[in-house]
């Protein structure tokens, strides 16, 4: 069945992405808070880099990870509108309005520090993803591509970050 | 053949994603600048989702959107170090220390405005990606997520920036 609007292929094409590398050390198992000294590494794949992939990178403080939530459970992604958290003080929400784990295609993207640069080994600082978590890519972060404009959030946004870092 | 550190599974392990929606409008073709004013919509899916995907979403000035390069010739991917834009007066460095589309997995990610939202359409301003591009996800732009510290960056990132938008 086609929606309305889709032209044909389109609905329900796969994509296939490879695991850029892995993330190793860090959290054994996901918790939701205090992320900011959580220093771990990603190692890219050597079978499809070469040692100057991340040259470059140690003139930037940031990097942003884009990585697969590997661990969740894909028959638990809920597509409906829910509370983050499952926090009842926080408005029910679609999942496109939240930035937890239980979303379509699992993906996470992440701004973190950069704290050393080793041939084919990134360590960063601030990463909230696990040990082992697949990493489908890895960005320089530029001022530029910080959001346009004043940013506006609601109350819950807020809450929900207190203690996140 | 395993890379060191490897564990067995992990290399060329494919994750498969589907596309949650697609870009609608906006640029027919990928121009390196001014994409500020550009609008298009993100038309998401109806067969995936109920209407309510992206409730809650209106209370966010902006979206990062995560999107496929689908356009992207998969042959021209160069992993190894290259001068970014192929503009020799910047630095030959490693296709993780610059964003450009030619990137293992085309994966882009971009914070833009949000316009307007019409149950499964979200209309944005400053997305930089063409007419059809698979939409992988959207995630309400939290303050909380931006770089934690001082961003520091070279200044080739800031000269690329110029005419961005």
């Amino acid at each position: 069945m086609m929606t309305p609007g889709f032209v044909v292929g389109e609905a329900e094409t796969m994509i296939e992405v490879i695991p850029i590398g892995y993330v190793r050390g860090g959290r054994e198992k996901a918790r939701d808070d205090y992320w900011a000294r959580e220093q771990a590494s990603i190692e890219l794949d050597g079978e499809q880099f070469a040692t100057d992939a991340l040259a470059g990178l140690e003139q930037f403080s940031h990097a942003e990870v884009v990585f697969h939530f590997h661990k969740m459970d894909q028959t638990k992604i809920v597509s409906t509108a829910r509370h983050p958290r499952n926090n009842c003080d926080w408005p029910e929400i679609g999942i496109f309005s939240q930035r937890g784990r239980a979303r379509p295609n699992r993906i996470g993207v992440t701004v973190c520090a950069i704290v050393a640069i080793n041939r084919l080994w990134l360590s960063v600082r601030g990463l909230d993803a696990i040990d082992g978590t697949p990493v489908l890519d890895i960005k320089p972060y530029l001022n530029g591509f910080a959001p346009r404009g004043t940013v506006r959030e609601p109350d819950w946004a807020r809450e929900i970050m207190a203690d996140y870092w």
